[in-house]
């Protein structure tokens, strides 16, 4: 199987309405190249669910803001073609920086749901730069089911939000993060942990699973406790620096003091020269239970 | 000659669909409601140039900083639809807000063309409370032609700006501002003028006059000097209070000292409770023949 490498709009626009008009549903899958089994894992998904699968491959520069970090994010346009074929795509999408911006962007798109929470301090512009190259693909794409991992948690709730308040004629499906046998969330970033610290990275998926068990099985509702064993597990790392650990409402990632009904539990850590997060819902026992009864 | 009345977002985006599945071209015209003959010259255009012609008829809160202005903005839509019917519209888009965000939008769309800028710094939040619910429109809307006054400029470069930048499947057109005979340029807040004011409405068409004159028959390129000429005759009628009056670079309304080429002018004015805004090109003259002879 063979999947088309497309690299100008109009011919992505074009390719997309052609097989809407022979009567496909259309399934997208945006990625930064780099596809490992996370984006493997979606395109398989649009796979099953649609008969045209379609993948961007586009390192977006709005949304770094750190140029090392920009310059330093692998890419291998090539290897990212045969892999989403192998995986089901049909057309990959992967215009260069002046291709998308003949111009330098005038246009901003933000979603405020989780301002000045967590990866939005963490990267300030980050979440805007994303919003901005989302709203940008989406319209390229026209009306299409996307497939997101929960992997970056907040970035979904970001796009979700935009889909819902601009209209745009996008489904958007949240899908699960897929992990190393130690948990480690795959990301592109992966490959540049150094072997020496590798072992390390386990910790942030273990800060999670402390985490969750201090809600589900300790039965822990006050946000610090449940905070502080999710730290003390990435702090026990000598490799990782902690950036945050944080047990929040799922749909705007704000932090009550007292934590009811679901959960999100996110974190964010340092390994030498790469950023990791990561991120897993949790349960507060006997709510639903009480709302069944009530 | 009737118009299809629609409320509801989705039966809107199906209309449109249909219609064009049918094998029509979609002419669109966004409106406020309130149509007057500048909107009706928009709808004929739209006519005269597609199968099918979409009004929307939506009193946009985001664009309105003065809550008082908002209340005051008149509507009336069962008139604007039969207005619009006979103009050449097949269906009028008039949503309640509730309709249009069920939940309060967390989105923003800014577009820095003209960033601190005339109505950008007169109205803050204006031009992004345009362009964000612009932006859903068209998301409605899909593959339109679009038409537009250049009664308000700056709103138009904000349009084409962030089409482009989004790659929007939209052709903006912009269409040539309607006046009353003394040059009034035409506009739903003309309604809410003191008979009394109302001679010295024209002012502000006068003062773009005397400005092109300057320009282009005294030979006027110091910017200063052009925008004095535009400010004098404003400032004649005691009855309006100048707001500002530019001589600009058309693309992006930025004011350099000295005018070469096209010059877009532009000029504010309170009278009594109502803000008006007019605008009109003009050309160094010379610069054209220099070029032919280069």
């Amino acid at each position: 199987m063979a999947a088309q490498l497309i690299q100008r709009r109009d011919e992505w626009r074009a390719a997309l309405d052609d097989a809407r008009r022979r009567g496909a549903t259309v399934g997208l899958v945006l990625t930064m190249g780099s596809l490992h089994g996370g984006h493997l894992s979606l395109i398989r998904r649009a796979r099953a669910d649609h008969g045209w699968v379609a993948v961007t491959d586009y390192v977006n520069p709005l949304q770094f803001g750190d140029p090392a970090d920009l310059a330093a994010y692998p890419r291998d346009v090539e290897a990212d073609v045969a892999a989403a074929a192998e995986a089901g795509a049909d057309a990959v999408f992967a215009p260069s920086v002046e291709e998308m911006w003949p111009e330098p962007p005038a246009t901003t798109v933000t979603v405020g749901v989780t301002a000045g929470r967590l990866e939005d301090t963490a990267r300030p512009g980050h979440l805007a730069g994303v919003a901005t190259i989302v709203t940008k693909l989406f319209s390229l794409a026209g009306p299409v089911t996307t497939y997101f991992g929960e992997k970056d948690y907040q970035q979904l709730l970001v796009v979700r939000r935009l889909v819902a308040d601009l209209s745009l004629p996008v489904t958007v499906v949240g899908c699960p993060t897929v992990r190393e046998t130690d948990g480690l969330a795959l990301s592109s970033r992966n490959t540049r942990i150094d072997p020496a610290d590798r072992r390390a990275a386990g910790a942030l998926y273990r800060a999670l699973l402390a985490g969750k068990r201090a809600i589900e099985e300790d039965g822990a509702v006050e946000r610090a406790k449940v905070e502080a064993a999710m730290a003390a597990v990435v702090e026990a790392e000598p490799a990782l620096a902690l950036d945050y650990a944080a047990a929040a409402d799922p749909a705007d990632l704000s932090t009550p003091a007292t934590l009811t009904g679901e959960v999100r539990l996110l974190v964010a850590a340092r390994l030498g020269p790469v950023r990791l997060i990561d991120n897993l819902g949790a349960t507060v026992p006997g709510r639903d239970r009480d709302e069944e009864e009530g």
